[in-house]
């Protein structure tokens, strides 16, 4: 982040005819944005979301009402413009691209083994690290595939700890009775893991996925290329939360876009020190949420390059 | 409201590839935008913005930080395109109108008289029936007038009852000793006016002012020509509350943009039934909040519009 263009911006703020602090989180997001991409004036010329999409051995486990097929199929969709997140992205004007990760082939189920090798690990986090385009002025992140709210929950409850049931939720659909089950499921998985968990990476390459290790790798590449990005539901951030775990300041170039309804997003991201822009009630995934606040940082952006100052508007300042 | 056209927007919304629900509020923003509208395939052609100004003679009592000339000040502002809003609602690609009320003459102080004439308040609720056009597919309200956090504190506290420091905000920048100042100044005209509000609209006549006045007149009007509404801050929530407080159902047509930081915002909304779409700190007015939040319901909008169903996708439907 750079304290130049922050100052910059905070100077420019304080001309602007507007009671000072008026536009709440509007203010903090533009000072985020210009600080980020090291800009005094910020820019939103190229704003790209990325959907990654993976596979989970531990659908076997009867973790989700939907078939493993419905991932492919939605890639799919994507490319062909009819998911919902093509829509919120089209009239945000950024740019989509969906990325299957390792070529959708399921995880090991890890109630019974590690999710991935090491390898494999390494390679769908380089496939997210990859993905970044090099000229973006924000990266916006999200993922599909079904079964992945329960890999996103063991990884959360894992890294957090506390009981299951507080981080397992509905996902796409299931019943209490099935909430209880995945739950269970996620049980067996941190009892079998549970001396294996040496740190986070490690956490995550046992009950994680490969669209979260790409996720992982994304938010990555963007902090070395000093790109601002806005984090999607419950799956997204349990699959950078290593990256806050691992450094305070990991998750710094990151805002979280939207509170999912999905049980334990909000725990989670109290746990890792991150606050919402937008809680809709959303629990869709896919970049929804993130797609969703982007126009609320254009409007920020907006405010605070066309605004006239107190001097050039002939508006009195305060007495 | 149309139930024709919420039943056929329902109908479409059960066929499209994405868990039934997952959109959360997004899903009740097209039900509603679709039912007042009436019309099964909502539009959102023609948005307009109406700032409505006025000026308060209670400013005499020194409950404002800023001169009153800031008024007139920020309408110019707002002509030549320089205050927040503007920016706002260019970047939701909406059409923007300034209507200073009462030529921007002062209420009378309403500590020591009504603020307004019966004849007065009518003109002024007219000039903002008046102000909203025929072909408007959502409007947003909101105002501008030094002073006018005082009237809104004083019409939430007389229809609402409760100590007035509960209703009593920083408005534009008051310390604390202001805001004791302000709620005394509240409490003086409640004592003063307390045997003559024998109903809503004559609390909004005695210690409203023309620019609330003019925002409850063009919600009305919004409701005769079935044109959802979205709702500014707390002075513009005050203002309509009269209409709530008349029919329970007679903010139905209205959606709270955004839940201000100003004090009583939160419990007024509550005491009304509004449920906001953006929390994001705000404390300025000028339709700031309701500009912010055109980009959510265009984002419903498209979704829904825009999506492909399970059949045209291939997409497998839940098990």
């Amino acid at each position: 982040v750079s304290p130049q263009a922050q100052h910059a911006i905070a100077e420019r703020e304080a001309t602007l005819t507007k009671p000072a602090g008026s536009l709440g989180q509007l203010e903090e997001l533009t000072a985020w944005l210009g600080g980020w991409q090291q800009r005094a004036t910020p820019q939103l010329e190229h704003v790209q979301v990325l959907v990654f999409a993976g596979n989970h051995g531990v659908v076997a486990q009867g973790v989700s009402p939907w078939p493993q097929d419905v991932t492919a199929q939605m890639v799919g969709n994507f490319r062909h413009g009819g998911a919902a997140v093509n829509q919120l992205a089209r009239v945000a004007e950024a740019t989509l691209s969906v990325i299957p990760v390792a070529d959708l082939r399921p995880t090991a189920d890890f109630t019974t083994a590690p999710a991935m090798t090491v390898p494999e690990f390494l390679a769908a986090a380089r496939t997210g690290y990859d993905a970044v385009p090099q000229h973006c002025d924000l990266l916006c992140v999200g993922e599909m595939g079904i079964g992945n709210t329960t890999a996103a929950a063991a990884l959360a409850a894992t890294l957090f700890h506390g009981d299951s049931l507080l981080w397992a939720g509905r996902g796409t659909g299931l019943d209490e009775d099935g909430v209880r089950h995945k739950a269970r499921v996620i049980d067996t998985a941190r009892a079998l893991h549970a001396h294996s968990l040496t740190n986070p990476l490690e956490a995550a390459r046992h009950v994680g996925g490969y669209e979260l290790a790409a996720l992982l790798g994304a938010v990555l590449a963007a902090r070395h290329a000093h790109i601002p990005v806005l984090l999607d539901g419950y799956v997204c951030t349990a699959a950078v939360a290593p990256l806050g775990c691992l450094n305070q300041q990991g998750l710094a170039h990151t805002w979280l876009a939207h509170c999912s309804a999905e049980t334990g997003h909000a725990k989670l991201a109290a746990a890792l020190g991150l606050s919402p822009l937008l809680a809709l009630g959303l629990r869709l995934g896919e970049a929804s949420g993130a797609a969703l606040a982007i126009p609320l940082v254009r409007a920020a952006l907006a405010y605070h390059t066309g605004m006239a100052t107190f001097a050039q508007a002939a508006v009195s300042e305060r007495i």
